[in-house]
């Protein structure tokens, strides 16, 4: 089964200096992560009642397995990414990771 | 640029219950959503601090664009899914859509 690593990112102070931080500085280095098979960023709309979006990005990111997960957050690519967040995620996040299965 | 569908389910009152009913019934339902790209079904560990998961189970769906999206919502198909939910999760889900794009 394959294992999925889920960032929920609150909604940023600005919008603008997250984005730019994400796409140019994190997203480049969390690619490195070795053994990526998947990687998406997706950026909420307003909900359907109109309210705003509780989070402001969700990142999506697939390992084969979890001994596979585990080696990339442990490797230097890992840490690299992980203390990234300190620059540019202090509204908060929430990082979820469990085994994942298609359901197609 | 793809779009994404997230659906972030509370934890259940029963585990057992829940899962049976998501994955007997209503992934089922959700796989006949029209244009499906891609659907995964990831449930989270305990986080890193030992906690519980704030989500029992995150599902993640991909269309092509934003056009087929609202079309399988709108569909029979779409309609039997979202309405299924009353069926199972009933401790409440955090629904969240919107552009996706490859960060890898």
């Amino acid at each position: 089964m394959a294992y999925q690593l889920i960032v929920l990112y609150n909604p940023p102070e600005s919008v603008t200096a997250f984005d730019k931080h994400y796409d140019e500085t994190h997203a480049p280095l969390a690619a490195e992560l070795p053994g990526l098979r998947a990687y998406t960023a997706t950026r909420p709309g307003p909900s359907a009642d109109g309210g705003s979006a509780p989070y402001h990005l969700v990142a999506i990111l697939t390992w084969d397995d979890e001994a596979a997960f585990n080696a990339a957050m442990a490797s230097e690519a890992g840490q690299a990414a992980v203390a990234d967040l300190a620059n540019f995620a202090g509204a908060g996040v929430t990082v979820l990771s469990g085994p994942s299965e298609s359901a197609l």
